[in-house]
């Protein structure tokens, strides 16, 4: 088996850029690298990713949290499930804990329920480590542009962002080892660097 | 709060029509009637709809019952409840056994698991009375057309669709005060004045 590696953090935090400079470096150092994205990766998973970030969609926060799970269904079954038993590093842009985070402490419904609907679409797949970029909200919403062009999930506004960031720190805060939290608020070959190192721990103290 | 009907059975069975003959003899009696079919009933619904009876996609098992979930979840939340709590009669065509049957029974999903992922997205919400109509799949199938004009559940074979019939038929018998089977192989007229009569013992249990 290979080494799944899931990014989290409130949107803005830099989770797509690290995840590229992150696989850069891996590949450097020889690993089989395969990234993706949720929601999406799949044909069927970027049909729903539109449907989830047009802004002009409503939906009730419990079909929300079903689309998203969908997409992970497809997502773990095609693509990370069998890159993972062809021995690969997959980076994953967000993965289970944005559920528990967005729709759970965010959205207010049951994170025991979130969790249950989580491991029904994952085969019970869990990440080997999770990246936490954290970054203050206020931050973090200045770097996803102006109001007017945000998506769906971006327009959700401070308060909303700030449940979220404080459940992912909570949930680091619950398992130390597997959770790697770096500070987004420095330059992004910084956050690289500190990532990378953090990693590479991560991925001797499984190999050894 | 007034009465939820759903219809379930297999593809071909005679739902839709069932649904709506039932809806306009229960208007005539002075009932206040919704009827609703799933997926859809709401825009996202409807977008769903489409994607789940695409035969050219292809999709996970447990991603097909999350999409069939983020429909319900609207539907319940923004059709059903407020009818439901305005008084009406709601007649469903397909609800919650639907996804027993079909990914349960049919797909081999854990019953379980689609049990609570029901309730996740139903809010609790049961029906008082489900119609099962029931008919040899030879038969049902018989009335969905030719293969080639068959959408992606249609198309899923004679043994699916035993699983589902026979898993049909181990709800009703598990409730028969809830579930009540009419055999769908005679004249639609004849069906409709079983279903009629059936109902109205029911609606007069509950309004007793």
């Amino acid at each position: 088996m290979g080494f799944f590696i899931s990014f989290e953090g409130i949107d803005g935090a830099g989770k797509s850029t690290q995840v590229q400079r992150l696989a850069r470096r891996l590949a450097a150092l020889g690993f089989d690298v395969v990234t993706v994205r949720e929601p999406g990766g799949t044909p069927l998973g970027e049909t729903l990713r539109e449907i989830l970030r047009n802004p002009v969609r409503e939906m009730d926060p419990r079909a929300e949290a079903c689309l998203y799970a969908a997409a992970r269904a497809e997502l773990v079954d095609r693509v990370i499930l069998p890159a993972l038993r062809a021995g690969k590093v997959v980076l994953a842009d967000r993965f289970t804990d944005s559920t528990l985070a967005y729709q759970g402490a965010g959205r207010g419904l049951s994170v025991e329920l979130l969790s249950a609907l989580n491991a029904f679409v994952t085969q019970g797949l869990s990440p080997d480590c999770t990246v936490i970029i954290d970054l203050p909200v206020a931050a973090a919403l200045a770097r996803v542009g102006a109001p007017g062009e945000r998506d769906r999930m971006e327009r959700l506004g401070p308060a909303f962002f700030s449940r979220v960031r404080e459940y992912y720190l909570h949930l680091a805060g619950q398992d130390p080892t597997r959770y790697l939290v770096v500070d987004g608020g420095r330059a992004p070959e910084a956050v690289e660097a500190e990532i990378f190192r953090l990693v590479k721990e991560a991925l001797g103290r499984c190999t050894r």
